[in-house]
């Protein structure tokens, strides 16, 4: 479902090498306020930069994006192709140069070939439609699917498409996100209510536990809905979570080289923030990521990983399940069967519960097995 | 080298299925001066609480070890037979139970059987020689070699012993490391020598970023050598952090499923810390340690991983040179050549430089490359 006064338009500009959609658009027909969370990395790249400026004024029309070169580390030059691919495409729609949000992702540290931008800009203005499907593929690099969601609040629709495979790790918008909705709010509630959702959703996953350079969410909110909603209503901020919490999971579900989609939720925190540390601290180790890839009810890496945390707390409340048994009991061995978790975890979805015993706050982090599948994708990734 | 009035045996008491040594013994003929640091890890096991309690009065006789079980997560039951195994030891030596360092790697969670140490101690404790080879043997677990290294302190020898390939990660005494030395030390200089020594090395290497709940370093000083050393002369730590760093490099070397050793410098650093967290993010980034198993001098993820660490820094002052070539300068592309960086990353040793241009400290990590084989390893560990 697309919220109206919204269209996409994608082209194949030549930087991806197998000649696939590399250049994609989205258009509102209207001003929209605007939101983005951004990469917390140093690396901040010229993307990320130009849209920071071009949001100071909480409002855009659209959005430019490309995959094959993440215009990241590209130094003075770097900027100026960023600031260029927004001007090219606010000519095209006769919009303001600062109207436009521009994201990149692909191999760092390589100048953007502009003389096959902006002519894929011009293809991809020149077939805009309401029809996503394009854009989002337009978006993938090692995605092996293209990735929307959709939601309503009342009568408004909440539309969004992300990318993302590798590189994702919380604490951070993880990959790029483009999130359009033609409900009419304010821009405190946007950004508010897209800070809150991205903390709920891509912040709670990990493939791989790196941070990006180019990770964005960028929100566009028309009203042309006529729906309005006010700064304090809950709708609206549900139905965004609804899309950013789909398209979370299916980055982790398209996970390079997963076998196991994992979700793993920590409970009897003393509170919110313990919780996201413990759960991310399992999700993040590698050795338990590989034992999940073997199906080995491994609770002990689980332990290991858990004891790694930086708050104190006794390790002799604390109880894990692995695919429904009760593996650990009081930091030892619980009445769980070793076989039955084993075949548990010879699913697609495994779960990890683990009980801190010293509160009622919880947290779930969704992550994947680490196969070798993952170590050659990256290993041949090109430089 | 030995240092004199020390004495090693092993036996095999049937832990490892396959037969081989998992036991073993280092006895001094005379009480020595002791010290230890054990991991930072939350689940500490069992033998790790057992040794600190027997170390509180600064010196120790003995150290037995076991592979095949790490007696961690295993409740009262498990400090009952941590205890057991000293006081067997103590036994059979006729010395004090409290002068028995006791040491275990293998897997988590497993309730020690008692009826093979036993008899494994007894057997260990009737073959000793000055020979530390099937000691060095009987403590590896997925090691494919035995790890030693001495160095001399004058007339004083420091001789250590370790095991470690997996499980591997920085800021805590990372792996099973004995050291003997036959220097007459205080226990103040033999305790601080020892925290500095590990600092500069079992703390500046990672294989896979994760802690482990067993990790030790214990070592007994004698003085059988009659070399005194005063509290202020250097010479005993030199030869202390000589063998520390040969020790931390050899697991490294034998990293699970590496092909390659990477070391990963940061200079220009302001201060020591920031240079080992920012060396720390880099080396522990599995995108870009699959790209160096890949040869591909992918310095692009080398500044997405330095771009997480917590402090702030200019982006604009930072050089990267992989395999010799600058191939980032000021945080963007370099004049290097990357062809031949690619073919220097070829190599088993890869070396990794990245120059902060904010000040004048540095420090180096020791990593590896991360491979399927390594995945293989840790899906097939046994629980």
């Amino acid at each position: 479902m697309i919220p109206q006064g919204f269209t996409f338009g994608a082209a194949a500009a030549g930087l991806k090498p197998n000649g696939d959609l590399d250049v994609g658009i989205i258009v509102s027909d209207r001003p929209a306020v605007a939101a983005a969370v951004v990469t917390t990395n140093r690396f901040q790249a010229a993307p990320i930069i130009v849209s920071k400026r071009n949001l100071r004024d909480g409002s855009a029309r659209a959005i430019v994006a490309n995959a094959g070169n993440a215009n990241a580390c590209t130094g003075r030059q770097g900027l100026t192709d960023a600031a260029a691919m927004a001007s090219e495409t606010a000519k095209l729609f006769g919009i303001d140069d600062k109207a436009v949000l521009v994201a990149s992702t692909g191999v760092i540290g390589r100048t953007m070939a502009m003389d096959k931008i902006r002519p894929g800009i011009g293809a991809a203005a020149s077939v805009m439609s309401t029809d996503p499907a394009p854009f989002a593929n337009a978006i993938m690099t090692t995605d092996t699917v293209p990735k929307t969601a959709s939601s309503r609040a009342g009568e408004a629709t909440v539309f969004g498409v992300a990318k993302g495979a590798g590189m994702i790790a919380p604490e951070m918008a993880t990959m790029l996100c483009f999130i359009g909705t033609d409900a009419a709010v304010s821009r405190t509630l946007l950004s508010q209510a897209l800070i809150r959702a991205a903390a709920k959703s891509f912040n709670l996953i990990s493939v791989d536990g790196c941070m990006s350079t180019n990770d964005c969410i960028f929100v566009l909110a028309n009203g042309a809905s006529g729906v309005q909603f006010e700064d304090d209503s809950p709708a609206f901020e549900e139905a965004l979570t609804t899309v950013c919490s789909s398209l979370a999971r299916q980055i982790v579900e398209d996970g390079e080289g997963i076998s196991k989609v994992v979700a793993v939720s920590v409970r009897g925190a003393k509170n919110k923030r313990e919780a996201v540390q413990a759960a991310r601290r399992i999700a993040d180790s590698a050795l338990l990521r590989c034992a999940i890839g073997g199906a080995d009810p491994n609770w002990g890496r689980v332990l290991a990983a858990l004891g790694t945390v930086s708050f104190s707390f006794d390790p002799h409340t604390v109880d894990v399940w692995l695919g429904g048994q009760k593996l650990a009991e009081r930091g030892t061995v619980g009445p769980g069967d070793l076989d039955l978790a084993k075949k548990a975890m010879g699913e697609r979805e495994v779960e990890i519960v683990v009980d801190l015993g010293r509160g009622s706050s919880e947290a779930t982090m969704l992550t994947n097995d680490l196969t070798a599948e993952y170590v050659r994708i990256n290993g041949d990734y090109t430089t």
